[in-house]
């Protein structure tokens, strides 16, 4: 990609309410815009990051077994009624009404969706069990949203549902799920604490947060660090922690990037005809679970984790590009010569390059813009470097002059 | 994939209102699923179609210079005022409003969106041309739905969005686009005609739709077979026709998959700092133009195109799997072995298989199925065919026996 033609460029300034380092480096870099609060643009640059991270959890469910789907976004609110949700999900639910007056829910997540599409077939055991999931744009009318991808009203959620015939079958598929999961954020340069938690308005008997340790983070929990046993504040005393394990625990706050919820019968028994014929020829409700996954959070969050005072420090995995191509000295049209010539030859060998083509800015205000926008390598070619390349990892302050050749051989 | 494990099988029957082929096929064979009138589940192979044809567009746009970013869904209704659009547009707007009372537009299209974010920006004469899209849902509160993906309520849409100094500039963009379009129904088995248009709410001076002839269309246009000048029944009498070329032309019907639009300057003047830097050093408004694809249409037209009455018959470019292996005799172990031999194999070298491998279905059902469901090729493994593959293409009815090695040479 030329940065001359890439729409989104950097910029100086950040709004007001950028508190988060997340917000302002992904702002300055060009990857997101606030439409209206809590609502958020993903420029080409943000874009490129959002669909390398669906692109690795979509990797992981389907080696799981996992199967991608679709609903519609406007869920029939009678469906929310059959459960009941449309009383304990309270504020957050957004509605809208039809030309007809049929009335809908904007999705905040899907498990009455996908319970009503399952029931459509006429299942047995031989069928089950089997794990749906999507990537669709999801709604949470929050009361306040907080600058930044960190808590918005509108984002890209992958949200899953497993079908089982039983409490035994579905544990596999939810152990599965926590190792999936774990492996997802560990390969985006997460590391995880999986916290027991609140099922909120979600329902069914337990769950579990994956939460990525920061100080911007808003979810509270105690762990011992010698067990790892994760457990929310907010259901500590239910959960009768005995005062002794209570004392080695400490506190630690963190950024809630993905859940996993036991659900059990609680779609399947309040929605009629959620059932399958077992073995024995009797119908029987589902059991079930559901597994979601904030795209946009997520990527915040690797920015909060991966960040130094000068810009973002992407992994390879999710880095928007690979290499930061700089040309100096681009007015010299042996030095553009040269210039194209690299940005060809790393295209040409599949290694994803921004080439800073502007011949009318200088090398600091460059320089400055590779380290904002944070891909994991630096290239320059000016009149110095000859028919080298001078290489830096985004990470280090140690530079390298290698040759052509040389330089196709960094790895992806 | 295990056909056995497959979410969304195939069923004998369709709804009573499953007129067109296309949607008959696709729920027969378990592709989609209405949610409710005009809104349906892509069920795991349709999402695999939906997937693909995504993929080509992507493919193809990139390839002519855009760029890919994503709008929030929800747009702040006060842009669509700036636009006036809220009174022209008429009923097909859905709106809602958050718990604020701030109010929203189900987005459509998504013009204003994009002139928003461009001048969000401060742009000279330098940055531009570009063209930008997205891939996202889409909204339009028909007053009736047809059965199927042929006009929906809610439908997955590229829509792209070029910004130009000029009309000079901008006619190369639109002509590129028109290229670029015609190549992506191209590579997905439908052949286009290219009909001038009415621009509808859009707005604008001019604009194209891509036409697949068809009995089940509701475009209607006239034709000229010499010169493939092509016109929107509509705007016959609007564009004064000589009454020497009139009687040329002969009347057609066909599917609208895909359109493009020239905006002019509607939008940039209407919206407040909608405005570039030029050369001159004065600010200017952009040159602007549209360019659609409705994803799930386009899915149904090709069925439309490449059915019979077996089934669908997929392009390779676009089917969900690329062979349909079909295990029979599955109660011997021998032949069970060597079939999950060749599906392994299959796999390994990266041909998507469908491996049905049900032991209690007859061959009768299996071949039934394939052929519903319509991948390229059909290859069975049975007590009979050895250590042999059986191997038919689904628009033949000629088979070959082949030996794995053969079998593996098939291409994509």
């Amino acid at each position: 990609m030329l940065y001359s033609k890439l729409f989104g460029k950097t910029v100086k300034t950040a709004p007001k309410d950028a508190v988060a380092d997340s917000y302002k480096l992904l702002y300055q870099g060009g990857f997101i815009r606030e439409s209206t609060a809590g609502r958020y643009f993903f420029l080409p640059l943000g874009q490129l990051v959002q669909q390398k991270i669906m692109k690795i959890i979509k990797e992981e469910m389907d080696a799981a077994g996992a199967q991608e789907m679709l609903s519609p976004v406007l869920h029939p609110l009678s469906l929310w009624q059959e459960t009941n949700r449309t009383k304990t999900t309270g504020f957050e639910l957004m509605r809208v009404k039809d030309r007809n007056e049929a009335e809908f829910a904007l999705g905040g997540t899907a498990e009455e969706m996908f319970v009503d599409v399952v029931r459509k077939f006429q299942l047995s055991y031989k069928d089950l069990p089997f794990n749906i999931y999507q990537f669709s744009t999801k709604f949470r009318d929050e009361l306040r949203a907080r600058g930044g991808l960190l808590r918005v009203r509108e984002f890209m959620m992958k949200d899953s549902y497993s079908f089982d015939t039983d409490e035994k079958s579905f544990k596999k598929i939810y152990e599965k799920m926590r190792e999936t999961y774990s492996r997802i954020f560990t390969r985006m340069g997460l590391e995880t604490v999986v916290v027991e938690s609140d099922n909120g308005y979600i329902g069914g008997e337990y769950c579990h947060e994956f939460v990525v340790e920061s100080p911007v983070g808003e979810s509270r929990f105690l762990v011992n660090p010698n067990t790892s046993l994760a457990i929310h504040t907010d259901i500590v005393d239910k959960k009768k922690i005995t005062p002794d394990e209570r004392r080695k625990m400490v506190e630690k706050k963190g950024i809630e990037v993905g859940n996993i919820f036991q659900l059990g019968y609680y779609y399947s028994e309040k929605m009629r005809d959620a059932l399958f014929t077992d073995v024995d020829g009797k119908r029987k409700p589902f059991y079930m679970g559901c597994y979601g996954i904030g795209i946009g959070r997520t990527m915040a969050t690797v920015v909060e984790v991966h960040h130094d005072k000068r810009g973002i420090v992407w992994p390879k995995s999710i880095a928007p590009y690979l290499v930061n191509l700089i040309g100096l000295d681009l007015t010299d049209a042996g030095v553009k010569k040269q210039a194209e010539k690299i940005y060809q030859k790393l295209s040409d060998n599949k290694l994803e390059t921004l080439y800073d083509d502007r011949a009318d800015v200088s090398a600091g205000e460059k320089f400055g813009d590779a380290d904002l926008i944070g891909t994991p390598y630096r290239a320059v070619v000016s009149k110095r470097t000859g028919d080298k390349v001078e290489l830096k990892k985004r990470a280090s302050s140690e530079t390298k002059l290698l040759s052509i050749e040389e330089l196709l051989r960094i790895s992806c």
